[in-house]
């Protein structure tokens, strides 16, 4: 990312409120907390070698053309590499994949130790093929926010598990919720 | 938003990749359906009266400051009412609350008839009590993806239940997954 064109993301021109100082960043926090997400790993080959990380902030954001976000925070270790290789497969996850999860969540491990546990496209990004599904593609944009990027990807290929294996197990989500792993059912269904 | 300012985010000089005209949208939309998400509803005071929808794309992106994110699809009738308003109201809903959640994904009515479900605050903004936690912010930046707006509020105040009303059923949070509503507990939890 040697050299960036300026984009369509804009920052409205209101001064900065400054009784955001008053908000507790551990309310936040907490109304965060309970607020549950998907889970997914996104993986790129960096400049030294494939690097990534598990996240519970991706979303599909346009169908036309097919694009995701997910957000990058300045203290993860692995978005600078992100960023730079351009290219990253979004991988979601299933209940049976907690065990990826975990590792691509640890600070201080090879999280690639395991050479079992994923192998490369021939488009160089490094995949994991036991994830119930993961699409490739390439960052398009990206919005500063705070000490975090929201990074769109524009999705050029996607692979799922349950055309191979149409089991109910293997569809079964991966959700993060207050710090736990929980997965959904027809016996987690309301109304 | 009559003037806007050219900010932070940025487009990748590199050139639109034609092989994303291979994805088949509906291999991107199959596997983002088996993603589940909490669910949101975004409202605002528009320039012609209150506008709300519900969203499966909130998720916080910055503690310093607070920020969350969200996106606005194009075709949403309430997005440019909420745009224009510069603050909103983003409510975390909880498993007792799918009434809500389908009032504000419910194309051509008035979301807002039932007077009894939703208030106003001092600032302005209409605001649904019963929500499990809700935030007031600041749209403090934009970008433009797809046929999707990505938007970034920068949070001003916060207000959960969970403080009031300490009771584990109001805290199970609603979930969206494949096109059915579910909920997390003790139950739903892996490993």
């Amino acid at each position: 990312m040697a050299t960036q064109h300026v984009l369509a993301a804009r920052r409205l021109p209101r001064t900065v409120d400054h009784s955001a100082d008053m908000v507790a960043v551990d309310d936040f926090k907490a109304a965060f907390r309970n607020h549950p997400a998907g889970v997914s790993i996104i993986t790129a080959q960096g400049p030294s070698g494939p690097v990534g990380l598990t996240a519970s902030s991706v979303f599909s954001v346009s169908a036309n053309p097919p694009t995701l976000v997910f957000s990058l925070s300045a203290h993860s270790s692995a978005a600078p590499a992100i960023r730079e290789a351009g290219t990253v497969v979004v991988h979601l996850l299933g209940a049976d994949q907690v065990d990826l999860a975990t590792t691509f969540a640890t600070g201080g491990i090879d999280r690639f130790e395991d050479t079992s546990m994923w192998s490369r496209l021939v488009t160089g990004e490094p995949v994991l093929p036991r994830a119930s599904a993961w699409l490739r593609g390439r960052i398009v944009s990206e919005m500063n926010v705070g000490d975090s990027t929201v990074v769109a990807v524009q999705v050029l290929q996607v692979k799922s598990q349950s055309a191979a294996h149409p089991d109910a197990e293997q569809a079964r989500p991966l959700v993060y919720h207050n710090r736990s792993w929980h997965s959904l059912s027809a016996d987690s269904m309301v109304m």
